[in-house]
């Protein structure tokens, strides 16, 4: 088996948008497997670290809004971001959880299908995905059959498995969304991509 | 005259520092003029935003400095933090305010070389540049007078640039270092360069 990147991420943040389109490609090119590790920034950001919102921050929320939407452009991706901006990810972090812990697939092209539309639905499409019923809707358009979804999110195998997701990554120090983590070694931020792919090659 | 690229910086940060760096050769590749604004991270971060120092914030503190380090390593250049870590920059922001002022430079060539003997000083040498004396000292092995640095500092139209310089970077929403702007559009960080070189050449 391949040694494993992992790709902490929360769907509220659009810069693990932009890197959750390019991971996956770039894990293949290096003959690295995915691991998909939701985190909730609501938690990290606010009872770990005690700060607001990055989105409530004075001067800051407002220059990541433009930038999310500039590196949008700069990526040639859409953006049509979701009203409100702000909104909850839980039940799209529990569908991820749910669908790595499945493991019956033969690859985990279909976990990253999963992450990309829940991704795209919300910043491409102004879509909820705030809600289970959302999230089922979302994953049966890739593939995943809907009531097994709905009823996944909901069994308390999943709650605990994000549960120690969060945890796990404020534990290893990860706040941010995304955090990229090759042999140990985390990158934060979708800018950083260049250096994950030297770090992938021969570290420094 | 040419356009200017605005370039806000503290000397406590070494993202900026990365980016002094290069910013200069960029300007000058594009026909470009710099335009070097200290700013206070101290005053924006703290009183502006409302948040802890950087390196006093849970979990990003530690991952920022362990990013300086390995960023150095890929930009090949020598790492020797100060010690202490956290220094006051006010001495040395009001140096550059008053070389900028000063104003008989042919060219701002001769800022630019202040700008890194300083961050040089703080970061490869460990060096101290919290006083007006170490200040003066490392102008004048740029090529600066001693005595009319340490006077610069202390006078008052110098301590009135700096509040100004602080107090336009927060109006206008700038509230890291680096923050680089061209054109009127801004880009926070020093992994934001690349972004900056395209901005240049074709807005998008």
């Amino acid at each position: 088996m391949n040694k494993t990147i992992e790709f902490f991420f929360d769907f509220v943040s659009p810069f693990g948008w932009f890197a959750a389109e390019r991971i996956g490609g770039i894990a293949r090119a290096h003959d690295r497997n995915m691991a998909w590790k939701p985190l909730l920034l609501g938690v990290t950001v606010r009872r770990v670290m005690g700060l607001p919102a990055v989105l409530e921050t004075p001067l800051k929320g407002p220059y990541l809004l433009h930038d999310a939407e500039r590196c949008a452009r700069f990526y040639g991706l859409p953006w049509r971001p979701p009203t409100p901006i702000m909104f909850s990810s839980v039940a799209a972090a529990r569908a991820i959880i749910w669908a790595v812990a499945r493991g019956d697939l033969d690859d985990d092209l279909g976990v990253e299908a999963l992450v990309l539309g829940l991704y795209r639905r919300a910043w491409t499409e102004a879509g909820d995905i705030s809600t289970p019923d959302a999230v089922a809707e979302l994953a049966a358009s890739v593939g995943f059959d809907r009531a097994a979804v709905r009823a996944g999110i909901e069994c308390p195998e999943t709650k605990a498995g994000l549960r120690a997701s969060v945890a796990d990554a404020a534990a290893r120090g990860f706040f941010g969304s995304p955090f990229i983590v090759v042999d140990g070694e985390p990158f934060w931020g979708a800018d950083r991509l260049a250096m994950v792919e030297q770090w992938l090659v021969s570290p420094w």
